[in-house]
């Protein structure tokens, strides 16, 4: 089989998806040649892949020519550059909205490993990719799943089965829940994840936007998207079709399986360094329906969902204060969906909004949740 | 979508899987035609389907044109005729194997139902397929989920997993299964099926068998074909691809499904008919491995595939003998593996057999059985 040479971006190279990603570029250097890096923060990190991998281009905030050797770029030059042939997104939060929406309209294949440039920017993401010869192929697990569910199939699913670890929560009483610490939210029991994403998890806040982002990626209804909490993190996600068939895709929890298979798609490549699944590995798998009265973070992500227009984009920028100020000590666990929920009961929601709207939303979205908890801009 | 009508010609249409083709072609008239009606008993039922269906043409051993009205003629000729699209094969036992090496040599779209042809006369079958336009989709629920899961797929999969209800004797002790009676037998826990099967699900010989159709159907090696005892009947089987990553297909149990597919394929029609799928019944999945001490039947079979060549018409034969000796009263349930096991071991292997070679295999072990049992020509 001869391939050839994929010239990938890497944005977010320094962050947990980030490091994988040149894990699988390392693992086929005859399949992947990194043109491009880009890091918002760990440039001691940043400097040793620009070390190893040699990319041309190069986006860090702080950074000059000098102190690199590479062409600093914007997020979005990188993106659209004529020289990337694909753009990993994996930027944490909204950082990555522009750089999608530049890959998108220049007609990139985009693996999208940030969710919140979707959430927030779906309608205007997906009319630019019909546009242009632009496809995007999921890294989330969820959706890679799906995605992998839906290969060969001619027909639109019936309904999407989105699966949830739950999180370390999942059997928590309502005063547990009270009592969390930063450190039991950080500690998933099936997935290594970047910070923001783990609490995110915790408070299935994750699993609303992934609601939401399965929206626009499949082209189905809110209604059509259900949820069930699966705490093996076995089964990744289930799509069913119009005859009752239901498809599932089973790995073991890591990462680097969806984020190999959309740097290879349609390829499947061996790689010795994925862990196998054995037989025991789902010996037992249970799934039950999620409690949005114990974790309300579903909820609201599925509320804005349906109501569209700004309210996913105000989601993430709410969402993002949050999980910030719970991070940094200064609210509880309880209070992110508190929170979430005041700044959303105040945002006036513009339905069709431009690039302009979405970062304003967030943006005000962001200081009423940081109002609400008493800390300033 | 405009479809052209398929022209279907149902072999073993009194039977339970020709029963419920009938049933699929019933709910979409504007899908289906029924030109061909084939049985081998039951001939009020089959009566009964001539006058809804007025097939053109009808073959029933003992049935003259008179009586039906229909065109009478050899199930090897209704297999091959010009008018006849897709030919399900639904015949019990290895009745089915010309007719199915007719369709393959004429180029149908086969629907094939009856695993003992491929297994017996796999090569031979297979080998027709490849020189012609003819194409086998499976309607085993088994290997339905497996063809369902490889759509889109461009590689061959590293490993297919099988799935086994257990059958109703799943967790009887070696004493237990001495005292097995013909009524617990037919009692599947989670699938209605014809007789011989439901007596082949009981022993495992099904999934030994299976395991043997799955090579043939996939081109797969037998060692990469693995069993495992899912006893919910939910997951029908799965494949795991070169990255580790695995496809299972779920349904309620009901072989209308994996019918329809077959007959719609590519397509998915909504069906009110079918079952639908609800979150409870994957509530709790449970997979362990299958014990061949117990059930010896199934390591029977996975032998008899890896020597290939006339064993698994052997099998087939031997194992026809046999459950006709348990459904008759003529022997306990433990003497199936015992019969089959002896006649398999007289067997003097013939590898790439002829059709005769085949044939002669499968009567030699069937008389062989019959004989360890005391019982004559």
């Amino acid at each position: 089989m001869v391939v050839g040479i994929k010239r990938l971006a890497v944005l977010g190279s320094t962050g947990s998806i980030g490091r994988q990603t040149l894990e699988i570029a390392r693992a086929f250097p005859e399949r992947f040649r990194v043109e491009g890096l880009a890091a918002g923060k760990n440039l001691d990190l940043l400097k040793k892949q620009i070390n190893e991998f040699k990319p041309r281009f190069v986006s860090y905030i702080k950074t000059q020519k000098s102190e690199t050797g590479c062409e600093i770029i914007s997020l979005e030059e990188m993106a659209s550059h004529p020289d990337i042939d694909t753009v990993v997104i994996a930027t944490a939060g909204t950082a990555g909205l522009g750089a999608a929406l530049a890959a998108a309209k220049a007609g990139k294949t985009i693996a999208l490993a940030n969710k919140e440039s979707l959430v927030a920017a779906g309608e205007i993401i997906t009319s630019a990719v019909k546009k242009s010869s632009a496809r995007i192929i999921p890294v989330d697990s969820e959706h890679s799943a799906i995605f992998q569910c839906l290969q060969g199939e001619k027909q639109s699913p019936r309904r999407i089965i989105l699966t949830a670890s739950g999180g370390p929560f999942r059997t928590y009483t309502n005063k547990q829940m009270a009592g969390i610490t930063v450190e039991q939210a950080l500690a998933h029991p099936s997935w290594k994840m970047g910070r923001k994403v783990t609490i995110d998890s915790a408070t299935l806040m994750n699993k609303g936007l992934e609601v939401i982002e399965a929206h626009w990626l499949f082209n189905m209804p809110i209604d059509s998207v259900t949820v069930l909490v699966h705490p093996q993190s076995i089964v990744h996600s289930m799509v069913e079709f119009a005859d009752g068939s239901v498809k599932a895709q089973l790995s073991r929890p890591d990462m680097r399986l969806p984020i190999q298979y959309a740097l290879t798609y349609p390829d499947r490549l061996e790689n010795k360094a994925l862990p196998a699944i054995e037989w025991s590995h789902f010996k037992d798998l249970t799934f039950e329906q999620p409690d949005t009265e114990r974790f309300p973070c579903l909820a609201l992500g599925v509320e804005a969902g349906k109501a569209g227009g700004t309210k996913p984009a105000a989601l993430c920028g709410a969402d993002e204060a949050a999980v910030e100020l719970f991070l940094a000590g200064r609210i509880g666990f309880t209070d992110i969906p508190r929170l979430i929920s005041g700044a959303m009961q105040k945002h006036v929601n513009k339905l069709h909004p431009s690039l302009e709207d979405i970062e304003e939303a967030g943006r005000e979205a962001r200081e009423k949740a940081l109002g609400m908890a008493g800390v300033g801009k």
